[in-house]
């Protein structure tokens, strides 16, 4: 073995969806391979992990081979226990990546939100919450609109409803269910998101993309964010606290939001590469696949430079219900001379399931509403019906 | 399956070196697959390959095997006997591209260069030869120095001998064995390459690079090459008319010489990607892996721009024998801002063996040479020993 870079190590990763399939194509040109565990077989990250193991996340067994087969142990998920991690890691001696006490702080949102504020970093009021009383006390100090949340588990919108008066507060618990947090709405003139990578002691930023949301499922990021240059340095300022905040190494996905005044407030933490960092494939000297990798296994991390304007676009199910992936105008989309194609091979399409996503830049086309423009396009090329 | 795009679909490749594994990371993204077939087990292409049947190249059902289980079989070296996949690619249905066709033109180098004169492409002068008294009527005819090649085989400087005058013949031709070519002595000034592509109906090429040798060893490419646009596009026009000679789809390299003159001629053509393409990884718009998967599958070409002024360097072993592959430095080379690296996975380190490449650019720098003495600054601090 290398005495100062680990190749031919294995990094071992919890979920096998686009996120680990990216990891993969990134791995190999650093010398380090994957083995991912994914209870669907023939996963996304299959083809480019020396292994899948086919197992459910929380089935400790499998995780256990995971790691004893690994070098170091991520997740492209975060479902995992922190408490099992921490036992795992002791039990087998491979390190997890981001640290468990990491999840931890970030897994249960109210947590997070408090640990952020607790740390000083901008974030909207909120509270936790189990009853309606809870809720209609909590508003009372908050106001009205406000967003009820579930604490733990939602994502792309599923556990997020909005309360704009007393009289929703009732059926909005009902649907929900317990273990909740109430959020003041916050009036935001635009989302951003700042990927930001934590290596060995050291630890960078990448300048944020601007996402654009439709019923709370990311659809475009547009990169660098159209705001101004303060904004952008700001955006990136908070990144670096939220960055101090979190243990050990890997990439963060950070999600902010944007005032009328130009603050910014932190609205999500993901301690894993995100979908609004995409774009840092073509968009950037370094992805932040590749930024994960050299991380988790305790690399130097690669530069963060932007190399061009750039916006990436979802292409998001269509269809009512399941059905085989059979996409129509991918040979249409792949002719585009502006566009990139990164699809992520799913062999089943659902409703507004992330099936691929579309880069489009153009040398000389700094226009990011043009790009945006074409993106939408794009993306329409695309359907499963 | 998708009507416009085979999505899921599978190539089969014969090889699975780096080229392989270069090809691996950049199917993916396009929802294409790699069988690999290779006699080392974990060669450089398996951990991105669905699969690697470990075979000999020759052995007729271990590559049957891999036609059956493939939508297109594609080969990264060239040692592949044309007859033999003519009779599979029958037998089994299954596509080979680039075609057979085109490897018995290439394969034979001496075949190569006259299929090239008798298309009106510049190509130095050459006679086939069997014995000396053949070297000295040929000599006679085209002048000293010449360079004796052997007709098949040779790559990276095996099997090529200058001979500078008549009492060198004796000595050459015994050292060579039989069946040779003797060609012109090429008093170039500057070594070229083009990466071509033929698609469905469609070609495309890249801009030229410029490629240093030593000891016929690729070291570094430098793009674009250091030459007048006149010569550029020279270049571009002649690779085009050597595209129209290929049969079938894929990636070619052409690479030529250029004269004092600003004339080109064509030196050699590789049927499949080269290492004087690497630098289309970052440096283009789509890589010529990437242009390999979606021609041989049947797709539409990508855009073949030029990103960035790029130089690529070649990691070689230093070593004097054989050894379990080891670097130093890798660490400090990933630390560069500027630097690249691409891991080929060899486990094993021999004398000049390609280990790896270095791509160098940096957003601003246009200064060619720049990048070059960059590149062999960090060329130097990989070692093996």
């Amino acid at each position: 073995m290398d005495a100062d870079w680990p190749l031919g190590s294995r990094v071992g990763v919890v979920g096998g969806g686009q996120l680990g399939r990216m990891m993969g194509e990134a791995a190999t040109p650093l010398g380090v391979e994957l083995v991912v565990l994914d209870p669907t077989p023939h996963a996304p990250a299959s083809p480019v992990a020396r292994e899948q193991i086919v197992a459910e996340f929380d089935d400790s067994d499998a995780v256990e081979r995971l790691a004893r087969g690994s070098d170091v142990l991520t997740y492209e998920i975060e479902l995992a226990d922190p408490d099992v991690l921490e036992a795992l890691e002791e039990r087998t001696g491979t390190p997890v990546h981001p640290a468990p006490e990491t999840l931890r702080r970030i897994e249960d949102k109210f947590v997070q939100k408090r640990t952020l504020d607790e740390a000083g970093i901008p974030v909207s009021p909120c509270r936790a919450v189990e009853t309606a009383e809870d809720v209609r006390e909590a508003c009372d100090d908050l106001g009205y609109p406000a967003m009820l949340k579930a604490r733990r588990g939602g994502y792309d919108g599923r556990g997020t409803m909005p309360v704009r008066n007393e009289d929703e507060i009732a059926g909005a618990i009902e649907a929900m269910g317990g273990d909740l947090m109430i959020e003041s709405f916050v009036p935001f003139v635009r989302e951003l998101s700042v990927i930001g990578v934590k290596g060995d002691g050291e630890r960078e930023a990448y300048v944020a993309g601007e996402n654009e949301h439709e019923a709370e499922i990311l659809r475009e990021t547009i990169v660098p964010a159209r705001t101004g240059d303060e904004v952008l340095e700001r955006a990136r300022s908070v990144a670096d606290d939220v960055l101090d905040l979190m243990v050990g190494r890997g990439v963060f996905g950070i999600e902010l939001f944007e005032l009328d005044d130009g603050a910014v407030l932190v609205n999500e933490i993901a301690p894993r590469p995100h979908n609004s960092g995409h774009w840092t494939i073509e968009g950037a000297v370094t992805s932040q696949f590749e930024q994960h990798i050299r991380a988790v296994v305790g690399g130097p991390l690669g530069a963060t430079g932007l190399r061009t304007p750039i916006v990436t676009a979802n292409i998001l199910g269509d269809v009512e219900s399941p059905a085989p992936a059979a996409p129509n105008g991918i040979s249409e989309l792949l002719a585009a001379r502006d566009a990139r194609l990164h699809w992520y091979g799913k062999r089943e399409v659902r409703r507004l399931r992330k099936m691929g996503h579309i880069a489009v830049y153009d040398p000389g086309v700094v226009d990011r509403d043009e790009l945006l423009a074409r993106a939408r396009n794009y993306k329409r090329t695309i359907t499963f019906t």
